[in-house]
């Protein structure tokens, strides 16, 4: 047991995975879980997700070591405001949050003196959402980058790992902004991208929707599960991860319209260089063990 | 057995998932393969792939019904020049192109008379190239697209469904420009996109690769999957679907923009309308059978 009581608020993928990982490995004495939404306090009940559920996030962090905030990003500045009053002395208040920059603004001047905050956000997730959606392997194998302060407290950051490390995760800590500007080229603007294409063959009169759908076997499906991914969070990660976004953005343009200057002028050899370069990162990324080098057999085909 | 010997020209991922789809369903009494490369020729030698293996294109095609074109598309015309004066009469010559147009022109004038050309393009792959990335379910519960000429013998064509259809695919024929608009949406452009994001995040100094390799759990690996698909390939269908793939591009660009300046000037309304829309599309597409509403569980994470 590394925490006596832990208090979840917001119970969607990460809260929830959290829940069934921390039970799986023993990881805490007590799983308290709020939720803004009645139906989704009524679902983790019904499913027995946490030990206790409690009606306003103010209780469920009454006497607990760790508090998670799992709330969307832009709803984290008001719940710091709500349980700063409640948080116990020398508790650790984290965050699961897809941004760093943002949520040390919205919520450290809340903390109460005594209380450790350590921003933290594992990477890992599914398109899917809300309380059903969790799973105790969520976290295997994946990183999980925590963003201490720089007169956080070393003994509650190594317990706070402990647990990341518990659930299967590799931890490694970084300071915001570089945290923030990693994530808007591995995850924000691709994100965005995804969701513009889907926007794009959606808008396309002359290629009916069901001939998207149809046809969708190739690249676009990726695309299309990555743009099912939660819209609420997705808004405020591009409204508070505004800075980076918009430079990946800038580069992202400029490197398109060179590709596409290439394919216009018929550069055969520029795009066959260009595509040949893109293979080495895929190479790394299935030696880092992000990726397996199994071929995407399309789920559903029946394999 | 629907045809009595089948040459497949160019022995790649398309090609010997089809020796081994039409072996798997007693489709063809002999299959005879080739490839430019001796390489090539060996390693299909060396697993079996085919009954025989040729050295040249022209000896592959004697006495076959079926001839496909598996090569890249910018090599077609030259090999629908050489195989054109050994194609037996009555034979049907098709192809596994991934732009339809373009194949059209190429091959269309070196056909000659008695023989069928109907051009196909089966909606199906991995990022996997060569002999030995075959494999027998490929094309299971996947579209293939055929792009028969006006004129085209209805028995001939049925005859080359029915083939498509023994090895798991749904068959729908289509008029070329209509299929080249249609990839460039659904496949090719976002292609391109997974290929320049995976560009970016290579070039930007500030981000090292191996952060990116290691923070790659979201949605940047579906990008580097893509993007890791034969460069070869890639080059031939951008420059062969130019006109399309620009247009779609375009509209791209446009869309990204509207969302660039939302997120510039924070409308997070428009934001979460626009991601709330690109579900539905994904909703339409686990309808139509294409993919599944299973969560993508990260390969590698041991599941």
């Amino acid at each position: 047991m590394i925490y006596r009581r832990v208090a979840l608020i917001g119970l969607g993928l990460i809260a929830s995975s959290m829940a069934h990982a921390m039970r799986a490995g023993g990881l805490a004495g007590e799983i308290v879980g709020t939720a803004r939404s009645a139906e989704t306090r009524a679902t983790a009940l019904e499913i027995g997700l946490c030990d206790r559920v409690t009606d306003s996030a103010a209780e469920a962090v009454e006497g607990a070591d760790l508090v998670v905030l799992a709330t969307p990003v832009g709803a984290m500045a008001a719940v710091a405001a709500e349980i700063a009053p409640h948080l116990a002395p020398g508790a650790t208040l984290t965050d699961v949050g897809s941004v760093k920059r943002a949520v040390v603004e919205a919520v450290a001047p809340h903390v109460p003196q005594g209380v450790r905050f350590i921003p933290g956000h594992p990477l890992a997730g599914t398109e899917q959402s809300g309380p059903r959606s969790g799973f105790a392997t969520l976290f295997h194998n994946r990183w999980c980058l925590l963003v201490p302060p720089e007169d956080a407290d070393p003994e509650a950051v190594k317990r706070l790992a402990r647990l990341w490390e518990g659930m299967g995760s590799h931890v490694e800590t970084m300071d915001p902004d570089h945290h923030d500007l990693v994530l808007a080229v591995t995850s924000h603007v691709p994100h965005l991208i995804a969701y513009t294409m889907v926007g794009v063959a959606d808008h396309l009169r002359r290629v009916t929707d069901s001939e998207v759908i149809k046809y969708s076997a190739a690249g676009f499906r990726d695309f299309t599960r990555i743009a099912a991914s939660d819209p609420t969070m997705w808004r405020d990660v591009f409204l508070t991860n505004k800075e980076a976004t918009l430079e990946v953005l800038g580069r992202f343009t400029e490197e398109l319209f060179v590709l596409q200057r290439a394919i216009r002028s018929g550069d055969g050899e520029h795009l066959h260089a260009y595509f040949t370069r893109t293979r080495a990162i895929r190479r790394g990324i299935i030696e880092a063990g992000q990726d397996t080098p199994a071929p995407d057999f399309g789920r559903g085909s029946g394999r």
